[in-house]
């Protein structure tokens, strides 16, 4: 089966449909936050900082960094922010912009393999993206989106991410190392979009044979009782094949649903990453670790 | 898509694959529960209606009535509680017993079509419960079970389940009237019990073209979180083609699993229930009923 491996300096994590669910934490992300935001672009990184070792703390395997804030020097904030956090936590790290030259920087100072978040279907994109990922060496995200926009039709979305997967090739990146995010969309505006994700999960693992990941959140966007809804749709989507997700992994809900989906699927052998996070005291900072030294 | 319906009598519920999962309430079942036990051993079936107004207020689309009491008189306290719960709640009922007498006595006053608990694969099972079933135009719970026992190869239940299917279009009882249980394992105890049910429903599905139930807390049985952990289980069980559970509707994390998986599933339009089950104010109370009245 199909095995994606990113690594720090010092330790590696295999994203694939035999390993237990890869966990990026999402946290280190100005948008929306605006003191974050203020404090990233003032070069006060204490908060990244925190947020590096609580979500790793919880058990997150990777962490995205996102340093996406209007009129900042988002290159340099984002380099910064990834040689402040690989200094603190060796997890694998998600290199997360929409702004290239910002790709660029932080895959510049980055230690290991690291996931560029992302690539989409657009013209533009491709042709700038798939040669950094090359040239350095990375695995990407790709996300089913072209010039057309965000297709409601899960077809369409496939036949793009099946495009960028072809062209990846082209620029000599295995399929391996492509991590599709199928998009999720919010179920309270579509109805149907748990079962459009569900299905074009199973296509993504059955025909693509590709790993998998997505916003976990944007499934609650606007309804009551958010975490505990995310947390069931984790579990289902991880049982329809996807193999990852940018999450919060400072929610309880959203972590339960992950660990219980990694035991159902067979991921959780005697139960341990189960009763370690469920133990009467100690429980909540356990998470189910599963970096291994590469050195 | 296969329809099994069952009737009480005033109204009915469907059980299918386009349908919300049906919740099968387990409550009135004195196994384990002394108290209980003696209770309706002495005809005091108080804690019967009760459990039966909560069960249906909590969301119960149908209620099991089990009256499993070692040396008491099965078949009399069972068609009892029957006469009972229907005089009180308009649900139909699952009639629940390993007596051939006592599922005798339960259909011969039981209003409406019935849910038969249970036939397994044996042949003194088959040989009298099928008749019993046919007789009296019930559906009947099909336990992937036989002489040999509980298989730990899920394509020998799948095997069994296949044969009680065929056994029962000889005595003339359609396959829309078989709900197979699969059988679920603690996973504490076999570490691949999940991905086992799940290969199984979808088996039972898209194979048998039948529907499914399960005692789904037997999931969780030794662990911590169980309701947690019933919850994902029914979410994921839901994603892979179960269509029912016998379960606890008093459960807020069981009922958050079959919800999510409802609205996840596209069964859920609106999202409605879900609104409605958590409402900051009086959530707590609200099910996501379907009940229709075929008066």
């Amino acid at each position: 089966m199909t095995r994606t491996i990113l690594s720090s300096a010092s330790s590696e994590v295999v994203i694939g449909f035999d390993e237990p669910f890869c966990i990026i934490g999402e946290r280190i992300n100005p948008t929306g936050r605006a003191k974050l935001a203020a404090a990233m672009k003032q070069g006060d990184y204490s908060s990244v900082a925190a947020e590096a070792l609580a979500q790793t703390g919880a058990g997150a395997h990777m962490l995205d960094i996102n340093a996406g804030i209007p009129l900042a020097d988002e290159p340099r904030i984002l380099a910064e922010c990834i040689e402040l956090v690989q200094s603190l936590v060796d997890v694998p790290l998600s290199i997360d912009s929409s702004i290239v030259a910002a790709l660029g920087a932080g895959l510049e100072v980055y230690q290991g393999k690291a996931l560029v978040n992302s690539v989409t279907g657009e013209e533009e994109s491709l042709e700038a993206v798939l040669p950094l990922v090359k040239k350095h060496g990375a695995a990407v995200v790709a996300i089913s989106n072209d010039e057309t926009g965000i297709s409601s039709d899960p077809d369409v979305r496939f036949n793009v991410a099946k495009k960028i997967v072809e062209r990846a090739a082209d620029h000599g990146i295995s399929h391996r190392d492509i991590v599709v995010d199928p998009l999720v969309m919010p179920i309270g505006a579509m109805n149907d979009a748990g079962d459009q994700v569900f299905r074009l999960l199973r296509r993504l693992k059955d025909e693509l044979k590709v790993n998998s990941t997505c916003g976990a959140s944007n499934i609650s966007f606007g309804l009551p009782n958010r975490h505990v809804l995310n947390g069931h749709f984790l579990a289902m989507a991880a049982l329809a094949g996807m193999t990852s997700a940018i999450m919060n992994p400072l929610h309880k809900e959203e972590m339960d649903g992950v660990r219980a989906a990694n035991m159902l699927n067979g991921s959780d052998p005697d139960c341990a990453a189960w009763l370690a996070a469920n133990r009467p005291a100690d429980g909540a900072r356990r998470g189910n670790r599963r970096r291994r030294s590469s050195g």
